[in-house]
């Protein structure tokens, strides 16, 4: 494990055009420390599956693609380092399951074992997975855009941005090329409890792009609808049921709800592998449950008392009905879904 | 000033029989330090109406109805501190305006102002406006605990309890009135972003009083609201308009909306006093502003880059249409208000 701390802006070697949290080089896979951010850019370089592995659990990448392109890299190092098929295969199931809702670390790993029962190259399938991620998210910006007001102030919740996928992003990609595309948005940043990915990586990465971004404690969303700014909502999506019910992380569905109320439309963007066809709605969805210490803690500081409990799921599920469209880098969608 | 700090759960000499967060004894306004809560009960006690409007400022006391008893003390060292009567006018409005949101703080202001010009003695009418909020309190509680299920988990939002009145609470009444009654209720306590005061303070107190609480972050009242666990909403309120509409912390707009979407019961308890007849709707109640350290900082790291913007209002207004009864001393009301 090569561990590397840049200045500011500063990307390393190999590193894509634009950026990208998780890309491959030279047999290792690169990733940058996301619960590092914003305030150090610590770039960490792993050549064992096991690292990757870690590396998802203790989340230091995350956002549903960007973790299926670090399942598909851990699988293609899980490929060079087992001795058997049937050691493979156990480790594939490990990978697979090292976090539970987003539908996309499943995918990858299901289609990384049958490149290699196909016998193809386990890298250049891997490398794949991130290339068609990439293309995925770009069709999804330039789908998107179009949905969106000439100006006005944008909503966001957690990070469905560049940092969440392999590069530009899901919900950011589609304002990045509303941008793009000469419209005037500006985004209010949900800051996104327990872990602040808003206020850490999508206020960071949209200030990189020099998009006007300003964050808000998760509760101010309905307030900031009530007002009138906020003239649309987009967020990504951990997966996607059948019937269009959208699990994405917690906090999601108390923004869908306002936005029902204030008549704001509410988008949620992501690519097509999202969608988990073999669950028909999202009360099959499974909720990962998170340590309590991620609401106990406030820093050094115990701010929860020692005889209160606490419960932290991490993702919910919103509604079909609450979604206004889905847009996927095939198409935007609008409900009743049949995916 | 007097500080002093206590063992867990050992209250200070003059302390009235249930928890009250302030109280006036021997000349002087004795108050815990809601900032330090839970890790550390510290007892400040105060002889001169600059320190305790510096406490309110502050947010060692908060909570409409605590502030009201805090400008009311305040008005009543005041009152043995100013030379002039002119003097004392202007003390009076600066105490009155420390904070902008509540209605309470001006409403107890009036009254000493009031008192005063009566010829009244300024400390009994302090200790009486404070008598009058326990009062309120208790029977808020009366009233409200008629409207919660026999069983089941509440929700609440930020702290509507002991700590923010002279004692047993608002919200936080019409719970405890409820299982003294014998219903068998738990209670999700929003944690409150950005000043925790559903962590730190509602759990903190329920907790002294042996009532379940756990903490969740506030994204999650919706999903909780969605599981059909949450039977019940009850939040207090800093001030309520003419016709109903309800500011309080920021988020409870949120909470309102998700109630409404899963048809979950939204209760505002709050005492009469916080209805401000002179207020028409809630768009003419001024939204404060707090400072943006309360979002940037996470203990001692930074968590928003220094080239986002923060916006950081800290109470919302949640229209009348989503309050399905408002509880207080002398009864309770439902839609359509009118005040």
């Amino acid at each position: 494990m090569a561990v590397q701390s840049l200045p500011p802006g500063q990307r390393p070697p190999g590193h894509p055009d634009l950026l990208s949290p998780i890309f491959w080089r030279d047999g290792r896979v690169v990733m940058i420390d996301q619960r590092r951010l914003p305030d150090a850019e610590l770039w960490n370089s792993y050549d064992s599956w096991q690292d990757v592995a870690r590396a998802i659990a203790d989340l230091e990448v995350r956002g549903a693609p960007a973790i299926g392109c670090a399942g598909a890299f851990a699988a293609a190092l899980a490929a060079g380092q087992a001795s058997t098929a049937a050691s493979l295969r156990v480790i594939l199931r490990q990978i697979a399951e090292t976090r539970p809702t987003a539908v996309n670390l499943g995918a990858a790993v299901h289609r990384m074992a049958n490149a290699l029962a196909s016998g193809r190259d386990p890298v250049r399938e891997a490398q794949a997975i991130w290339d068609d991620d990439l293309a995925a998210c770009r069709a999804i910006g330039a789908h998107g855009a179009a949905l969106l007001p000439d100006e006005g102030t944008v909503l966001t919740h957690c990070n469905a941005g560049a940092l969440a996928t392999a590069g530009f992003g899901t919900a950011l990609g589609v304002i990045r090329a509303a941008i793009a595309a000469g419209k005037r948005l500006r985004v209010l940043c949900d800051e996104t409890r327990p872990f602040l990915q808003g206020a850490r990586l999508t206020a960071w990465e949209l200030a990189q792009d020099g998009i006007s971004a300003e964050v808000i404690v998760d509760g101010a969303a309905a307030h900031f609808m009530g007002t009138g700014e906020i003239v649309a909502a987009v967020v990504g999506a951990d997966r996607i049921a059948r019937n269009g019910d959208c699990a994405n992380k917690i906090g999601t569905l108390g923004v869908a709800a306002s936005a029902a109320f204030f008549n704001v439309p509410f988008y949620v963007a992501a690519p097509h592998t999202t969608v988990d066809v073999g669950t028909a709605t999202g009360a099959k969805i499974p909720i990962e449950q998170r340590a309590a210490e991620e609401i106990t803690q406030f820093g050094a500081r115990r701010v929860v008392p020692v005889n209160a409990g606490v419960r932290n799921p991490v993702f919910d599920v919103t509604p079909a009905r609450l979604v206004k469209a889905i847009i996927t880098e095939t198409g935007v969608f609008q409900g009743p879904y049949g995916f």
